[in-house]
Order: C-alpha cells, then structure tokens, then sequence
C-alpha cells in the first residue's frame, strides 16, 4: 500500500529520516484515550441523503482528538520539559499529556487568547507564556524559550511522526469497529488526516479518506492540486480556528499526496449548516472546525450518495457566545 | 429488598394488578436500544466537588431514555393501535418504537406544539392528532379517539409497568458498570426513577437513588413528606418541560415512596447552570429537564461531597432559540 506508515515516516522528502516505532507508540496511547464516541441518525442520513456514521471526539480528554496526538508526544520524548505555540486545542492537550507523563509543559499563546482558553491550559498544568504578537511573533518567541530552557523538546501540532501516530488510534478505532467506502476528516495542518491515512494502511481497508478544509483556508486543497506545498498568505479568516493552519507539514503533505482521495472545499455557510444540523439532528455540540467533515457532505452531496461515510468530529470546544450565534443563524 | 419490582408492580395499591415477566421485557427491549453515553470529566469534578460520571441518555434513539419507555410498550401491547397525549419526547419515542414494532401510533399533541417537535412524531410514522387545548382538554381527546378507533390501547408515559421495565434497562446499564454511591436521576411522572429504582433491586446495590426535581414543580417532593400522593395545581412554568407532569403515576409513587433516598427540590438558577456546566465542561448539550441531576449536585453539594455519583441526563431535545438563551445567561 502506497500510505504504509512505517515507509512514509521513513522516506527522505519528509525531511530528516524518521525512525520511530509506530507499533509501540499505538500501543502506549490507546490504553490512555477515550474511545471514540460513534454516533448515527436516521435525521441525519435523511438530511444528507447517505448513510453517515459520526465518530466524535467531542468527548475525548481536552475535547478534541489532540489529546492523542498530545500522549504520543509526551510518552516518548526524551526531554523534560515540552514547548508549544498554541492558541486551541493543542496546548490544552499537550498540557494534560505532559502531566500525566510527568513532564513540565510550556505554551505559548498569544495575550489576547480568550480566557477560558488560557484557564484550560493552566487548569491542565501547564506553564502559559503569554506574547503580544504585534511586538514578537509566537515562532520567535518559541525560539527564545527553546534556548533558554533545559532539556526543552519544540514540539509541532501536526509535523511529527509521533503526533501522527497518535492521531492514527483513531483511525484503528474506525476500521476496527467497520470499514467503509469514506472516511472524512478535517484538514489543518494535516496531522490528523494523515493519521487516519496511516491507520487504513495499518487496516489494509480500500476506504477512501477524503479531507474537509475551509473554503478560506484552502491551501491544502491548492498544494495537492499543484503538486507542491502551497501556503495561504495571512492567516485565514475561518471561523474554523483549528484550520487556519497556513500549510500542511512537510510529512503530513508527503502522506495527503498519495493518501486522499481528495479535499472538499467547504463554505463557512456549510460549516454554520452543519454545526446547526448537529445540534438538531443527533444533539451534538461541535465546534466549527469538528463540522467540517458534515460540512463537506452538505457541499458535495453527489460525491457520498449511496456511500457508507464516517465522518470525523474532531473537536467540541467552542465559546457560549460564537455557538449561540450558529444556532440562531 | 423493598423495592423488589414485581412484587411492587403487583402491589394493590399499585391499581390495577400488574403481572408482567419483567425480566422477559427487559431482555427484549435491551438489545434494541443504543446504549448510554458514561462521560466523566475532570473539569466537571472539579466544579461539583466530587466524582461525577454522567449517564447520558441524549444519543439514545429519538434523544431521550423514552424510547426504553416506549419500545417496551410496543414489543408487548396486544393492541394494534398505540394512542397517547404527548407534547415531548415520549411521543417520538413511542412513535419510533411503535413503527419498530409494526403498530399504528396515534399522538394527541396541543396545536400550539412547535412545528419540529410535530415533525419529529410525524417522521417517526405516527399519527399526530392536533387538539385545540382552549376547547377540549388533551385527556377528553384521547377518551374520544380511544371510543372511535379500532383494537387501540392507551398508553402512559409513566404510569405503566411496561414503561417501568423498559426504563429500569437504563439502570442495569448503569448498575453493571460500576455501583454508584448515589445515582440521580429527573423526576416527573416517576417512569424513569422507579425503572433506576427497579434496576437497583435486581442489581442487589447498595447504592442510593436521590431524585431531582424542579422547585417550580414539586408535586413528587411533597408527595414524599406527607406521604401522600400531591397534585400541582395547574401546570408549572419551569423551563424543564419534561417535569411539568402535575403529579407522579400510582405506579410510580408506589415504587418511589420506599425505593428514594429522598429528592432535590432544584432552581431554575441552578438548571440553567447545569446546561452552561455540561456545556463548557464536557461538550454535552442537554435540555433542561435532562440536566436536572447535575443541578441537584450544584443546588446541595454537601449532600453528594466524597461520594460517587452517576447522574443521569435524561435527554437532549431542546430548540436553539432556549438553548441559545440559556447560554448567554
């Protein structure tokens, strides 16, 4: 199979040689996760006009699917103490991960996070480094900390062998309980889509994994259409905060290019009428990039119909305020 | 054990003697329903101040336990015809369970329902029979249906021993996990308390089964103290629709006067609390009356401290236009 793990995390174009133990990682974080949580609707099949199966990582550690890619990490370093740039789910991840692996934590977030985010990060046990990003920008000052702290490890959200292995439990969760014709995921920086690509290789499952991204953050759709990595020019307007990601990865790239079947453009309009379908149909609380996945069956319906889909939640982490907005429409 | 159901459901101040295999009910109805949502969360123990796991019964079929309910009633009625007065949940449910079961389904619902809430009957294959409440009483339209149609039975959301049996399965669930300190658990009718009641002398626990109940509907806790069965005086205007039952069945109170360890009068405060609680600290959206047991542990937290909780969210059904409003407080 052209996505078997261990030879992608191995090729030369994803930059240096990776030589990690995919079987072993698996095997130390599925213990430590929430199954996935599956869920299905005859409202919500009747409204997409295909039989869809959820698997919703709304009720995951943290709440999103990060926590996996978070233990991967923190399990396996050899250093003491974490580092990350986070404004979003990754940071509350990596923060509990560290913790339960007994390692320190920093995150570095931007000072005008929201609160609660902050508060998550803390509440999780980690240090939070707060950065006015009109004086410093956050990768700048991620440089900073890497030389001024002891046995510090950068750790990426989506660019890292590990987080791709612990994103891809999962994939096994999916094709262990059926495979179907698709599996829909939300693509960001990559690192969960790859996942899901590596585990239908680990499945030897001939599902397809079809990506969902933003309309206005598109440039993986754009880089697997050119060939090459493209990036968006600013940050991305998304309502979709865990897709404003501005480029795949270098080793998510080398996987999405010969592992998707392709990536459904999705309209913010979708994204809303998803969250709201959610809500109404199987009563579930998603944030706006957790719907991406529904969203891309709303946008292209044709391309599921007859289908058997499962459609990836990644996360239901979303403020009162922006969720009330959705739902009144 | 006091609460031993079929020596309770055949009790003569029950009514009418009941004789129902119960555990052959059980065993009919547990296969077919989806099995509840355990939740936990850190966060959520934090806030409460003791270790709460949540039973979650909102991606249960039609979003509420009543499908237990109502699958029980439509696997077992002789009748042809099913015919009930339900302006929520139980009338979704019993119209799911009853096309499930091939019978005909007949729901009197006010015709000033919410259009959704008469789609979601009219989906699931029954018959909706509007009645203009200003002009004839629901009660007085069900005795006139009941007169005019054919091999038709009339069916209690509540007061039903069949309806007893089949909510009791949401307590085995519960019960063969893990055996609580306490489970809490809405009250309205009685139907989903004397089935966790029921459930707890099967499973032979020693756990207390604490109810909740809206301040602003007490006709159960009353009833309770004076030990008596009490009538609210006209229907409540508490938010939780799902407790607005004017008093509990004979059934019900007969089973609950001996099997609660007593029952949280709770505040419209603290309900809207809980909704905000499940939803900033485990992504679950709940409709009022199903987060009636996490605003019994906010309303009387000493009650609960240091002891192991399941509280059950009974449902999930709520429009956008309240739970928007609840969300912005």
């Amino acid at each position: 199979m052209s996505e078997n793990p261990p030879d992608h995390l191995m090729r030369e174009d994803t930059g240096p040689v990776d030589i990690i133990d995919v079987e072993s990682v698996v095997a130390s974080v599925r213990p430590e996760v929430r199954p996935t949580t599956f869920l299905a609707s005859e409202t919500l099949n009747a409204v997409l006009g295909t039989k869809v199966r959820i698997a919703s990582e709304t009720f995951q550690h943290t709440g999103s699917f990060k926590y996996r890619a978070g233990l991967a990490v923190a399990l396996h370093s050899r250093a003491e103490h974490l580092l990350t740039a986070s404004s979003g789910n990754y940071g509350a991840a990596l923060a509990l991960a560290a913790r339960h692996a007994g390692k320190k934590c920093t995150v570095v977030m931007p000072a005008s996070s929201a609160r609660v985010k902050i508060e998550a990060v803390r509440r999780n046990g980690a240090t939070v480094d707060l950065v006015e990003t009109h004086t410093m920008s956050r990768k700048q000052r991620v440089e900073q900390l890497r030389a001024e702290l002891h046995d510090v490890q950068v750790v990426s959200a989506y660019d890292d062998p590990f987080v791709i292995a612990g994103n891809s439990t999962l994939g096994d969760e999916i094709f262990e309980q059926e495979k179907p014709d698709v599996v829909v995921v939300p693509v960001g920086g990559g690192g969960l889509s790859s996942g899901i690509v590596t585990a239908r290789g680990r499945a030897r499952a001939a599902t397809k994994v079809v990506g969902a991204e933003p309309l206005l953050a598109n440039d993986a759709a754009r880089s697997l259409r050119a060939g090459v990595l493209c990036h968006d020019e600013r940050e991305s307007t998304t309502m979709c905060d865990g897709a404003r990601t501005p480029a795949l990865g270098q080793r998510n790239f080398a996987i999405l290019r010969r592992g998707l079947e392709g990536i459904v453009e999705v309209s913010e309009e979708n994204v809303a009428n998803a969250v709201r379908l959610l809500f109404s149909a199987i009563n579930l609380k998603v944030e706006p990039t957790g719907a991406l996945a529904v969203a891309a069956v709303l946008q292209d319906p044709q391309r599921f119909q007859g289908k058997r889909v499962t459609c990836i939640v990644s996360g239901g982490n979303v403020d009162a305020e922006l969720y009330a907005k959705l739902l009144r429409g």
